[in-house]
C-alpha cells in the first residue's frame, strides 16, 4: 500500500474528525507519532466488515434511508477493492485506518460517508475490528498447530518401533521409541489448541454499541449487528467494553506457550543434528550453507525457531506492562496493543509452518539411535525394579544397581560384561542379563501403562491423536461458517 | 520450621538416594545450591498426600504386603503433623521435601520407608506434587476473587444512581454510574474466574505412573491412584508428563492478568484520592501515614496493590524464559518453576484480599462526583447525537457541536450557557438544552441498551453479575469435593 | 525499497554463497522464514562502509591489486546510491542485507565482486555493521535526549518561581516549584545520557577480522580496519566477538530505562491536564480530539509515550530471552537481535521528539499551580521542624502537629484557621502561623542545601544542568568526528 | 530473626509513626500487606550506618546535644547487635526496618531516639540505605565475577594447546583450542565487571538530606553526612532523590546480562557432558544422581545455572514494569524494588561460586577433544583461503571446496582421502594436504592475529587476562576501603 506525501496539501484541516473543536492545525510531529497505520492497516478488512454490518444496523433502526445503505455499502464494497489490490492511497492526515476507510468513502460516497459514523466511536470499533481479527487468527492459529500436530503423528506412526535413547538432563536414562518422543508434543500442542479454543471463546463477544464508553443515546441493536459478525454474545458492560484488551493478552499468551513447545523440539532438532549425536540428517533443501566456511551445512531454521520464540514473550511483555496501571477507560496506550500481538501470531504461525516443512522431510537415523539405545546402562532401572518384583526394597536394589554400574565403570566394562562374581559380591544375582534384561525392545514391551511408551501404549496414543486432531479440524470447521464474509468478495469492481 | 545444622555430622553419605553410584561425597557448596527445601516445602501436603495414594496402590499391586502399607501410612502421617506443628528437622543433606519426607519416614518406619519410591520418580512425583497445589490454588485464587466481586457487587447496587463523570484519555467524556464503574471490574474478574477454570481443568491430570520419563515395568495402576487424588483422567505421555510445566505458566499468566486489573482499579482510586479529585474518601483504618509530614493520610494498600502487579508478570518471564529452549525431557532447570509460581499467587491472592477489605470501607463522595458529572459538555454527544436523530449527517452534527464547545471556551462560558444566537451562527438549534438535554438523569435514561450505563440496563447487569457469582461459588464447591484430605487430617499425634 | 519477485527465476541455486556444498535448491519456504532483509535492510549503509574499509585492507595485504579494490569500491558506491534512492531491487534469493549488496556489486563488478568476501565472513560482518550502527545510534539518541533536557532547562528557568505542591503517594506533600520539579527530569536525563556513554564505549571495539569465529589465515590488518572505521580497539576474542550481542543488550537495556523515564513525564502531565487538576494546558496543535465525542481535547501523545514506553522493555525481554543458554559461538538465533534493537531505539527517539516538541509549547496554569500550593497543611511539616529547633523531640512535634491536622479536619477548618486556644491544648505555640510559617515561598526560603527547592538551590542546580547538557553536547561532537562517512557520499551517481 | 507475635497487644496505636494524625488503629490486613520487613530486613545493617552518620550530623549541627547523640550512638550499636545475634524481636506494627530500629532504640535510650528521625524521612531514608547495599554488593558482586575470571585463568593456561572444534550453529566450524574457547568467557565477565563499575559510579551519591521529597528547613549538613558513609558527592534534585532507582534497575541489568553469560556457559558445558560429546566429567562430588534410575549421574548444578539465569530477568521486568508511568515523587510501588533486586543478586552471586568451584575441579577430556577436531573438514576454509593466497577469487574457492566435500561425503570419505582425480575435476590442485594443511595445529598456527586461536595470540590474550583481573581486583580494594564500619564492629555486646 502507497502513502501520498505529495497531495497531502490543501485543507488539511477538514480532514481531521474534530476539526470543529480544536482550534489550530495538528503538529505534523504529532501526527507522525500518533499515526497506527503502520500497524492497524492489517485490520482493513475487519473495519470493513465492521462497517457494513453497522451501516445495515442503521438502517433497520431507521436512522439512514435506504439509498444512504446502499450507497455506504457500494462505497466501502469499493474501498475494500483498493485496499485489496493495493491502489488505496493512504494520506498522511489518515491517523488510522477507521479514519482512512471513513474519508475514502466519503470521497466516494458524498453525504451518505458523513453518515456511517453514527452511534458508535472508534473506541468500540477498534475493539470489534480486533476481536474480529482475533477470532479468525485463533482458527488460524490452530489449524498451523493441526498441520504440525499431523507432521508428527505421521512420523510418530512411522517410527513407533524406532528405539531412541529417552533423556533427563541430556543424559541417557530409560529407552523410549522415537514414535514416543515425537507424540510428546503432538501433547504439547494438544493443549496449546485447546488453550486458542478457550481464547477464542472469550473473545466471541461483541463490543460494538459501547460507544466512547457510555453506549449510545441513538437507538441500535447491538445483538443484531453482533449476530451479523458472527457474535455469540455481546459484551456486558460499555466501560470494560472499550477498555478491555483481555483477548489480545491471552492470545499472545497461547503463542507464547506455543513458541516455548516449538522452541524445544527444535532443541532437540539441534542436538540430535549435531556431529556428535547424528541422530537426523537435513535435507539439503532445509539447510543452509555458510559465507565463509565451504563445508558447512547448518540447521537455521531451527535456530530461527527457537531464537523467534523470545518473541511472544516479549510482545506478552509489552501489553501487560502496557496495561498495568491504567485507569479506566480507554486510553490511547491501548493502541499499542496491536503491535505487540500482531508479532506475537505472526511469527508463532510461521514457525509452526516451518518446522511443520521441516519436520515432513527430516531424515531420522534409526541405526544410530537405536545403537545408542542399546547401552546397558539404560535398563540399570529395569534391573532394579525386577529385584523389587522379587522382593528387595526399593533402596536397597537403587544403591545396588549403583554400585553395580560404578564398579563396571571403574572396570571400564559395559553393565552387562560385569562377571558373575562381581555381581554376587554386590548382592545382586549373578546373571541378571538373562531372560532378556538388557534387550531395551524387552524393555518397552514391559511399559504398557496409559501414557508409557511401550509399543501397544504407543498404538493407543496415537490412535487417541487422530481422534483429538479429528476433533479440532470439525472445531475449525465449525466456527470457521461464523465467520463474516471478507468485506470485498461481493464486489464487482 | 528449623533446619538442623549441627548434626549433619555422621554419615552422610548414605542420605543420599544415589550414594551407590557416586564415589564421592558431594560438595557442600553443590548441596547448598541445589536444594530445593526453600521453596518446595510448600509442597508438603501435596507431598504426602501423593506418598498416601501411591503406597496404596503398591499394595494393592502386590508390591508391598499390608503390614508394609501400614507402616508407610502410619509413618507419613506422623511426618504431616511433625511438618504441621513446625517440629520437622530439616538436615542440610535433604536436597528437596521430597527426600526429606522420605529418609524421616525411614527413621520413624524402617525398612517399609524403603519400598516407598518403587515404582516412581522425583521427576513424577513432584509433578504430581504440584498439580495438586496448583488445582487447590485455582479454588483458592477464584475464591479470593470471588469475594471481591461481591464487595464490588455490593459497592455497585449501593452506588447504581450514583453519577460520575466517566472519563477517556483521563478526560471527562461522558456521564456514567458509579455503579457502572465498578461493575466493569466484575467483568473483568469474571474473565479471570473463567481463565482459573480452564487452567485448572488442564492442570486436573495425574502424572503419577509416568516415572523418571518412561513409565515402570511395575504394575501399577495409574488410574486408581488418579482417582484417589481426585484427578480426572491421567496424563497421555510419560515424555510431556514429566516436563510439562504449562499448568504453572498458564495459573502464572491468569495472575498476572488478574493483578493487572487489581492495578487498574488501584490507580483509578488513587486518583481518585487526590485532593484535587476528592471523589473517595479512605478511612483511617485504612490509611498510612508520613514519618516526616504530619499532615499526610497515604493510600499505601492501593498503591501497592499497583506495584506489586508486576510481581506474576515478572514470574511468567521468569517461567516462559526457564522453559524455552529445553530439550525433553526432565531437566533441573524444571525447579525454578515454584518460586515463580509461588510468588505470583501468594501476591495475587493477598492483593485480592486487601483491596477487598479496603473496598468494603471506603467512602464515595456522591456529591463531588454528581458535581463533576453535572459539567454540560459531558452531554456535547448527546446533543450530536439529537441532531442525528433529526436528520443531519453526523460528521456535519460533530464538526458543529465542536464549534459550540469551542465557542463557548472561548468566550468562557459553560456550554449550556451559550446564547441562542451563538447556537444559530454556528448551525444548530437556539436552545439545545431544553426537554433536559442537558440533565445527565436524563442522559443515563436514554442509555439503556445492554451493557449501557442507564438504570435499567445497570440492574440487569446487577443481577447478571449476581447469577454469575453464584455459579462460580457452585464450581468451587463442586471441585472442593473432589480435593484429597489434608494428609494429617486422621493423625492422632 | 522493492523487492522483485518476477525475476527471481533463471539460475537461482548460483545465487546462494554455499551452492558449492548442498546439492538441493533451498525450500521457498525456508528461504521465506529464514531471510533477514526485514530487519537487516536498515543495515545497509554500515555494510557498505564495513565493505569500503575491508577491501581497502584486502588491497594492503595483497590479497587483491589496485584495479580490484578500485573495481569494488566503485562497485559500493553504485550500490550505496541505489539502495539510497530506492532503486535497488531485492531478490527473493537475497537472504540478508550482505548477500545482497555483494551479489549486486558482483553485477556491477563482476569478478572483484567474487573477492570481497575474502578473509571475512558474515558473523563478523554483521557484528561490525550491527557496531557501527549501535554507535551512531547511540549518538543521535544522547542527542534526542539532550534536546529533551534543553527544553526541559529551559521551562525550568521560565518556572523556577512557580510554586507547586510536592506530592508523595499522589498526596499533596510539601511546596516546590515548577522549576525544580522539572528539573528532576533533567537529572535522569543526564543519568541516561551518561548510561549510552557508557554503553558507546564498549560497542566501540571493531569485531572485523574475527571470521566466522576463528580469525582467518589470511593477513589482514584488523587494526588498520578497525582504525578506518573509526573504532577505538579491536576486539580480544574471535569467539567473543562474533556471539557477543552485550552492547544490543545494554543500548536497549538504556532505552528502557529511558522510556520509563519519559513514561513518568507523561504521567504526571497526563494528570496534570485532567479538569481536576487544570494545572496545565496542551496547545491545540498538539491535541487531538473523538471521533464520536464534540467536546474531547486529548492529550494522545503522552498517553502514548507512557504506552510505549513498554516497547523498549519487551525488546530486553525479547533480547536476553534470546541470547538465554546459548552455547558458543555464533547460532542464527542472534539474527533476532535487529528486530528488537530497532524497535527499542525507534521508540525512545520518537518519544523523546514527541515530548520536546510537546513540552515546548505546553502552557502552565501558575496560578491554579499557586493556589493548590497555598495550602497551608504542606507547612505542617515545617511547623513540626521549628518546634525542634526550638528543643521538642521530633517524634512529639510530628505528633502534635498531626494532632492539630486531625483537629482543624474534623472542625472543617483551614490548618491555619485553628484557634489559638485549640493549639495551646494540643501542646503547641498559640500562633505557629506567624513570622511568615504557613507562606510557602517562605517555606521555600528555608530550604537551600544541594538539591533542594530553594531558589538560590535552584538557581544552582540550573546552571549545574547547563553545564553538564555542554559537556554532553561536546562529547556528541567528538565521537561524531569518528564515523565513517557515509558510504554514498562521495558517489557521483 | 523472631517475629514476635504474642506481646503485639499493649498500647499498639502510639507505635504508628502517624498516630497523631490518623484517628483509628490500623486495620490488621493493612498492617500485613503493606508491611516490608520480608524484604528489607535485609537492610538492617545499611540502616543503622546511616542513622549512626546521620545523628552525627545532628549534633553537629546543634540539633541534637553530645549527651543525646551518645545515647542514640550507643543504643543504635546495641540495636545492630541484637540483629546480628538475631534477639532482635520483630513485632507486628512494626512497618519497616526503620521503624523496627527507631522503635528498638526508643526503648534502649529513651527520648533521645525520638530525636532521631529529626531532618530525614523515610524517603531519603530507604535510598541511602538501599544505595549502601547497593553499593557493597557491586563489589561483592565483581568479586564472585572476579573469582569465576580466575578460575578460567587458570584452567584456559592448562588448556591452551588443547584443541578442540570451534562450533557455529552447534556444528563443526573449525579448530581453535579449548584455552580459546575458555577466555571468551573471560571477556564476556570483563564487561561484565565494566558495568557493575559504572552501575556502582552512579549509585554513588547521598540522597540523605532530600527529605519526603523537598529537603529540610533544619541546619543538616549533607556532603558531611555522605562523607562520613563513603559517597562521593550527593543526590542534586530532592524529588529525583527520593523517587530514582536508576541504580537498582541498572544492577539488575548487570546481573541479567552476567546471568546470561554463565547460562551459556552453563550450556556449553551440559552438551559437553552428554556421552555423545563426552569432552568433559564431573568429578562424583559435582554431580548427582537420580532417585529412580541407578545409573544416572546428572549436572545439576549446570541445569540450575541455566534454569536460574532467569531470575534476575524477571526481576528486571518486575522492576521497570513497576517503575513505568510513575508520576513523581515518591510512590509506595517503590517498596517491591528490594524483592526483586535482593533476588536478582543473590541468584547471580551463587552461581558465580556455584559454577567457580564447579570449574575447578571439571575434568577435561583432552583425547576426546582433539580427535573431534581432526576432522579435516573443519579445515576447508583454509583450503579456500589458501586458494585465494593463490589468486583465484574467494567465492570460486569457496564453492569449489564445497563441492569437493560434497563429493567427499556421497563417496562416504574424509576430505583429505579424496583422490587427485577428483580434486583435478573440481578444478583444485591434486593434493592440497600436503604441507600440513589438514594439520589442525598448523591451521592454528595461522591464526595469530589479535584475538585469534593461535598460539602465540592465545598467550597474550592469557597475559591481558591476568591484567585486567588485576586491575579489578585493585578497584575493589580501593572502593571496599570507602565502604563505612559495619555497625556492630565497635559493639561491646
Amino acid at each position: 500500500m502507497a502513502t501520498a506525501t505529495e497531495d497531502a496539501g490543501g485543507p488539511r484541516r477538514s480532514a481531521k474528525a474534530w476539526s470543529g473543536r480544536l482550534a489550530a492545525d495538528t503538529n505534523p510531529t504529532l501526527e507522525r507519532y500518533t499515526s497506527s497505520l503502520e500497524w492497524d492497516r492489517q485490520l482493513a478488512a475487519q473495519d470493513i466488515q465492521g462497517s457494513l454490518a453497522h451501516s445495515v444496523a442503521l438502517h433497520r433502526s431507521g436512522l439512514i434511508d435506504a439509498a444512504t445503505k446502499e450507497s455506504i455499502l457500494s462505497g466501502l464494497t469499493q474501498v475494500a477493492v483498493e485496499l485489496r489490490d493495493d491502489s488505496f492511497e493512504f494520506l498522511p492526515s489518515d491517523e488510522d485506518i477507521h479514519m482512512a476507510v471513513e474519508r475514502r468513502l466519503t470521497e466516494l460516497a458524498g453525504e451518505p460517508g458523513a453518515r456511517l459514523h453514527t452511534g458508535r466511536s472508534r473506541n468500540d470499533q477498534v475493539a470489534v475490528d480486533l476481536r474480529l481479527w482475533a477470532r479468525s487468527e485463533c482458527l488460524r492459529l490452530a489449524g498451523a498447530a493441526i498441520d504440525l500436530q499431523e507432521v508428527l503423528l505421521r512420523r510418530a506412526r512411522e517410527e513407533r518401533r524406532t528405539l531412541l535413547p529417552g533423556y533427563t538432563h541430556m543424559q541417557r536414562a530409560q529407552p523410549v521409541t522415537l514414535g514416543h518422543h515425537l507424540l510428546a508434543y503432538v501433547e504439547m500442542l494438544n493443549r496449546d489448541v485447546d488453550r486458542i479454543k478457550d481464547c477464542h471463546r472469550r473473545a466471541d463477544s461483541s463490543p460494538l454499541g459501547a460507544g466512547a464508553l457510555a453506549g449510545t443515546t441513538l437507538p441500535i441493536d447491538r445483538r443484531a449487528t453482533a449476530a451479523a459478525l458472527g457474535f455469540s454474545a455481546v459484551t456486558s458492560n460499555s466501560l470494560d467494553a472499550v477498555s478491555d484488551r483481555d483477548f489480545v493478552a491471552e492470545l499472545t499468551f497461547c503463542c507464547a506457550l506455543l513458541a516455548v513447545h516449538l522452541s524445544r523440539l527444535a532443541e532437540d532438532l539441534i542436538i540430535w543434528n549435531t556431529r556428535e549425536f547424528s541422530f537426523v540428517t537435513l535435507p539439503d533443501s532445509w539447510a543452509t550453507g555458510s559465507s565463509l566456511m565451504p563445508q558447512k551445512k547448518n540447521p537455521d531454521v531451527l535456530e530461527l525457531v527457537r531464537g523467534r520464540s523470545s518473541v511472544p514473550l516479549a510482545s506478552l511483555v509489552g501489553l501487560l506492562a502496557m496495561l498495568k496501571g491504567l485507569p479506566l477507560s480507554y486510553n490511547r496506550d491501548l493502541q499499542e496493543d496491536k503491535r505487540h500481538l500482531f508479532a506475537a501470531t505472526e511469527v508463532t504461525e510461521t514457525s509452526l509452518s516451518a518446522l511443520s516443512g521441516l519436520l515432513n522431510e527430516i531424515r531420522f537415523a534409526r541405526r544410530r539411535m537405536a545403537s545408542a539405545a542399546a547401552d546397558p546402562e539404560l535398563l540399570a532401572t529395569d534391573l532394579a525394579e525386577q529385584l523389587v518384583a522379587a522382593g528387595m526394597p526399593f533402596r536397597t536394589a537403587h544403591e545396588r544397581v549403583g554400585a553395580a554400574v560404578r564398579s563396571a565403570g571403574e572396570l571400564n566394562l559395559r553393565l552387562d560384561r560385569l562377571v558373575a562374581q562381581r555381581w554376587r559380591e554386590i548382592g545382586l544375582p549373578a546373571d541378571p542379563g538373562q531372560c532378556g534384561l538388557f534387550d531395551p525392545r524387552r524393555s518397552l514391551a514391559r511399559r504398557e501403562q496409559p501414557g508409557a511408551p511401550g509399543p501397544r501404549a504407543v498404538a493407543a496414543a496415537i490412535r487417541r491423536a487422530a481422534t483429538l486432531i479429528r476433533r479440532s479440524r470439525g472445531w475449525i470447521a465449525a466456527e470457521s461458517q461464523r465467520q463474516p464474509p471478507p468485506p470485498a468478495s461481493s464486489g464487482s469492481a
